[in-house]
């Protein structure tokens, strides 16, 4: 792998995305020790057991001492406090990535707390987090997937070819964004469909009294509108707060949609919801093709 | 089929639903002549000239005049004035069945134009209304689907068991319910999905401008969440404005949903926010079952 050429790996975050990433720099040819951490007990020895790391460290900071290559794959909210935990013991040359959801805050913050914040490249892999731990990691999880990577004026040119190629390796097509642009576009793209789904499956809810034939009359807008729901609280509560200033708008233009569409309906008035509807529908179509499927 | 021992079929509708229908019972062994209409032209042509009926009538009323079977399977707002306009022309026996998404209104407005309400019977089966067109119909659409029928009290058994064993006949499991129940449930499994997906287009639209990397870091859940809002939106105007009492309120419940989530995410009040959204993922897996697929 280009520019590391020595020392370990570090994965702090044992889980379903960064476990994927190192089963799929082992399968790309990485061969390295992978040192890792976890705060889960549990995830860390099913990483050990699992064959996803070599040596599970007794804390994080330990995790790094020898490591060229540090991933951050931890939960968005715990990112910036490991990187002041670790950035003490941080070799020179150590190359450090972050897969977060969320990149604005993020950045500056992981950038803030590093001796040398021009080795550090935030990447966002869009891989879906309805899976977790690293049972479910796949060593194909990245292939043809988009990578954003969001270099800031304090990213060193070569860590950020470094970062591209690692992306590149296991098979994913990297995208360069500044921080800011990511988290506007993840609002509306990926964000914001995770409120609906969360507010759907509430809305659902009051149908649960007729259990089974429910379940057999939900359709597959049901099923499709709720799926990401099933996603873990904790992961999207993180992204929710980190992101707030990108998705607050966001959700704004989604409730202002709802309430018109409620105000029309309450009127009976076809033609405006029509004009609506359509309106939606073709932008949906511009924006990700114009099949359902 | 019980109870149709002569007599044609009026399929007035000849889109994907009513066409689908036909061809069903066709590979179910109906060997009847099948008439139909629709006010677009080019539909009925179509359905003529793909075999989906045997012939092509030049009005409403001039198709049901022989048949011992109508099926009416014209859009929802359609439903109420065709069959006021086929009353007068229906032979004595004829069995009456709609495929109309919404029930309540519709089954009663259907009974009180009909002269023999008692051989009518509400059906709606659940199969997706992405698709559209006679070209789309399939034979094997209703295999294995869910079929509502909402018998009243005005209903005749004898109707009732001869609509029950024509969508028996063509795979799909039938579920009796009230009108008005059949109403409240595809409220909140159906229609409130729809509204969400179309809300959720309107509002991913600010990213339009970026174009191409859009659609690349878009993720499924983005696709999943608008996959509806490539719905025709003529057809989901009509079932909006004729659902509304039951749609109304499980709007509410979304919109009052996203609004305290907003307010939480201002804060910053991570546990509360963290406790909704497990709340709804509890509620989703109590309806749909726990996995994400």
């Amino acid at each position: 792998m280009a520019g590391v050429t020595e020392g370990s790996v570090a994965l702090l975050g044992t889980g379903y995305i960064g476990g994927s990433l190192v089963l799929a720099l082992r399968a790309a040819g990485l061969d390295r020790c992978v040192v890792g951490f976890d705060v889960d007990p549990t995830a860390l020895a099913a990483a050990l057991r699992l064959g996803v790391i070599d040596r599970a460290a007794s804390d994080a900071p330990s995790a790094v001492e020898d490591a060229a290559l540090v991933v951050l794959a931890m939960p968005v909210g715990a990112i910036v406090p490991a990187a002041a935990l670790i950035a003490p013991r941080l070799t020179p040359h150590a190359l450090l990535l972050d897969v977060g959801s969320v990149k604005g805050p993020l950045v500056s913050g992981v950038e803030d707390v590093l001796p040398w914040p021009e080795r550090y490249v935030g990447s966002h892999p869009i891989a879906g987090l309805e899976q977790s731990g690293p049972a479910a990691a796949r060593a194909d999880l990245f292939r043809g997937r988009a990578v954003v990577v969001t270099p800031t004026e304090r990213t060193a040119p070569d860590a950020l070819e470094e970062v591209t190629a690692l992306w590149s390796r296991v098979g994913a097509e990297v995208v360069r964004m500044a921080p800011e642009a990511h988290d506007r576009l993840l609002a509306r793209t990926s964000h914001l469909p995770h409120v609906v789904a969360f507010a759907l499956a509430h809305a659902m809810g009051e149908v649960e009294s007729l259990g089974a034939i429910a379940s057999r009359i939900a359709g597959t807008s049901a099923r499709d509108g709720t799926r990401v729901a099933a996603s873990n609280p904790a992961v999207w509560r993180d992204i929710f707060l980190a992101n707030r200033l990108a998705l607050l708008p966001a959700i704004d233009e989604l409730a202002a949609f709802v309430e018109e569409l409620r105000r029309l309906v309450t009127m009976g008035d076809g033609e405006a919801i029509g004009r609506r509807l359509e309106e939606a529908r073709a932008r949906r179509a511009r924006l990700l093709g114009g099949s359902a499927a």
